[in-house]
């Protein structure tokens, strides 16, 4: 272990432009269209949604955007992240000197996850336009809590719509929330008519993404003073998760090192887009690398959904756009990595795989918890349920190595720490952690759902 | 804002030697006393609850002791820990350019706080000489989880003695122990003689630190692989985090500063001396500074207490010591900073006030958390309780400067995050959070049980 644990970046490392994948695609990603229209919308229909700084870079071609010196400076109280070498793992695992595993940690942030790489921007280009209140929706609640933390830094009202199971399991992330001076409800709720048609039909409903993001759009787009905000999927999400990759970049080259592959989580894709777009970018210039998406098994929307034109939301109000799909009705089983059920895929990471550059493969939840506990008692840091579906992937990819006799550098995404996540860790423990697997009739019976879009 | 967020040393930095103040005390400390003899205890008599390699740390004099290499291995999975400016603070409370408020966090460690500077070299010592069991007690959850998270990474079991009515509030404690492999249960337990005797005076015994203390040492010296482990007051202890204090003189040097006054909160002592005791030594050169403990109000050892010998623990097994103390049968009022909720305080940190070289402070719970809530605002990290008081003595510090039209550098330790304390939050938010002031005539009461003890 002469080799350095953290590759550290200073201050001024921080990257000082986001990076647009448009830019380097072979084609342009298919438009967003209208969820009545059917049409392209423009940026006239997003404008009740979203600032205008945000819609020019939802829909921006440049490969650079400037980062503001104003979000700089936020990023600064706790970016650059540290890059690990998993010397520990390693060991555990007994791999040979020529199988390596490297993490970005993002857990690091104020809020614990990757999510206020984006937050800090949105609430500033907000804040710019006079926005005073910003409306969102959380699942596992890292994304409320990280724009939460955005809304304090900028004097900006939040307001969070939390699925309602999730607002019942998890008090501390609502306390989290309501610290940093947010408001946050449980969804289905009865201040937005989507909440009140959902309650009418099924008053005990626990709630789902779809349902939150519908009550969320609502409440900005019935607002003068509030904007929307998102905490994944859209494209200039995105763009600002790249800070994650384009430090990563420059670390493994501290390292001396480049991965043979690159592992992030997929739920949205916010996070798998933030860790690897600056590789693939490198990968479309020709360099050989895999780029790899981990999804759970109980939300296969990479391995078992479609490639078509869904809505992003249960109540049909957000655009339509094209992506791998499960069906915007289709309710994920109940496993504890929140942040990955969600029955779309961004839109970018989509397209990808759609064309081959990324891969994707499903794992189970009780072995993303068996991957956690076993990187957690070997090098401390206790993750997310999300990113240890990265762990596993990435101790698998090693263990293949090891067996085939060959070298390779594996660098992953740890998006985040499993600080309010420990009820599961508790049921994991206590062997009471069950596996899903949707039937295929299930799935079909949701996909038939899809729009008629032409193409 | 042009002067750096954060200061970050290199892996290379870590301190190669802790810093041992014994050898630059004016006098050595009084010696601690055998419990039943009352004449001062040995080698020999401390044999049975530590590793020879600690019990020679505790009576050395030696101004530096070296770190194992095996050691600063692991603290890199953290170390050096940065130390921030407070800039978004320092504007919120609108001073002037000269008045400059630093904080070191040892947040980023994977307990969560500074607990694993000295868990990880007591695993490691207790390894090397053999022992495969450690025991020890926990009130909060911080040092219960910091000797879990160092048991994991040496291959040693672990027990936790934790305080009963924390083990029913905070779960996720529990939780995170056992994730890391360790065995915890609630004290008073069935499993000692010291915990069966308080259970059948009092079933409903929610505990105390003192109990779970006697418990865990019980447990060490009746049982020949097992040793025990304490969380703070000792001087081997203190001594481990003085990595903290020789990290942040050597950051206030690259932040061309250096401080007018350094504070830490005080409990049993440890995070306090972790980060000033290298500024005394500077002080006892010298030196023109400040040091300042701040304790809870509810529990105010060094400003209600008295310096005189005392039990550490309520069963009187562990040793006499020489202390600020409100007597071993004092019991706290529950407050939520549970790791300052402890009768006595830490030897050398008692005598540098008998002498004069510090100060103390008491302050309110409301008071830590109204600060806590301006600081997760402005700052984004979400504070612990315990360092809260540190935060609070800091922002007065700072406000009395402003108003006295002086220039001042403040340091202040922020020696954990809040993630397990949310439900304190949330009740300070619901202005369900009380203060406690003990009358004068409990602790007197308290203090007539000292043991007689000729000086």
């Amino acid at each position: 272990m002469t080799e350095p644990t953290r590759y550290l970046l200073p201050e001024s490392a921080i990257p000082e432009n986001w990076y647009n994948i448009v830019a380097d695609l072979p084609a342009p990603p298919p438009p967003p269209l209208h969820p009545v229209r059917l049409d392209p919308v423009g940026p006239e229909d997003l404008a009740p949604l979203f600032p205008m700084a945000v819609i020019g870079q939802e829909v921006s071609s440049e490969r650079f955007i400037p980062i503001p010196e104003e979000v700089l400076e936020i990023y600064k109280l706790w970016r650059p992240t540290p890059l690990y070498r998993a010397h520990r793992l390693e060991r555990s695992l007994d791999l040979p000197k020529d199988v390596r595993i490297f993490y970005k940690y993002e857990g690091v942030s104020p809020a614990g996850s990757h999510k206020p790489n984006t937050a800090v921007p949105q609430a500033y280009y907000a804040k710019q336009e006079g926005v005073r209140r910003l409306a969102t929706e959380t699942g596992a609640g890292q994304w409320g809590s990280a724009l939460s933390f955005a809304g304090s830094l900028f004097g900006i009202d939040v307001k969070v719509y939390m699925v309602k199971i999730s607002f019942a399991q998890k008090p501390y992330r609502r306390a989290l929330m309501e610290t940093w001076g947010a408001q946050c409800v449980a969804s289905p709720s009865n201040e937005t008519a989507a909440g009140r048609a959902i309650l009418a039909a099924d008053p005990d409903s626990t709630g789902s993404l779809g349902i939150a993001i519908s009550e969320a759009v609502e409440d900005a787009a019935t607002r003068e003073d509030t904007k929307y905000a998102l905490g994944s999927v859209l494209n200039h999400v995105l763009l600002h998760q790249t800070v994650v990759g384009q430090e990563a970049v420059a670390q493994m080259e501290m390292a001396d090192a480049y991965p043979d592959v690159v592992i992030g989580c997929a739920g949205g894709g916010s996070n798998f887009a933030g860790i690897s777009f600056p590789f693939i970018r490198e990968k479309l210039a020709g360099k050989p690398i895999r780029i790899l998406a981990v999804e759970p098994a109980a939300c296969p929307t990479l391995t078992r959904g479609v490639y078509a034109y869904d809505f992003g939301d249960t109540a049909k109000m957000a655009p339509i756009v094209k992506m791998h799909t499960l069906g915007h009705s289709f309710m994920p089983a109940g496993i504890h990595a929140g942040g990955l059920r969600y029955h779309g895929m961004a839109p970018l990471v989509s397209l990808l795989l759609d064309q081959g550059i990324i891969e994707a493969d499903a794992i189970h939840q009780r072995a993303a918890f068996e991957s956690a506990v076993a990187f957690a008692r070997t090098e401390g840091i206790l993750p997310a349920p999300e990113p240890s579906h990265a762990i596993r992937a990435a101790i698998d990819e090693a263990l293949k190595a090891r067996e085939a006799g060959e070298p390779r550098t594996i660098l992953f995404n740890l998006c985040g720490h499993g600080h309010f996540d420990l009820s599961a860790y508790d049921r994991y423990l206590a062997g009471d952690l069950p596996d899903y697997e949707h039937p295929q009739s299930e799935i079909e019976a949701a996909l038939a759902g899809l729009p008629s879009v032409a193409e």
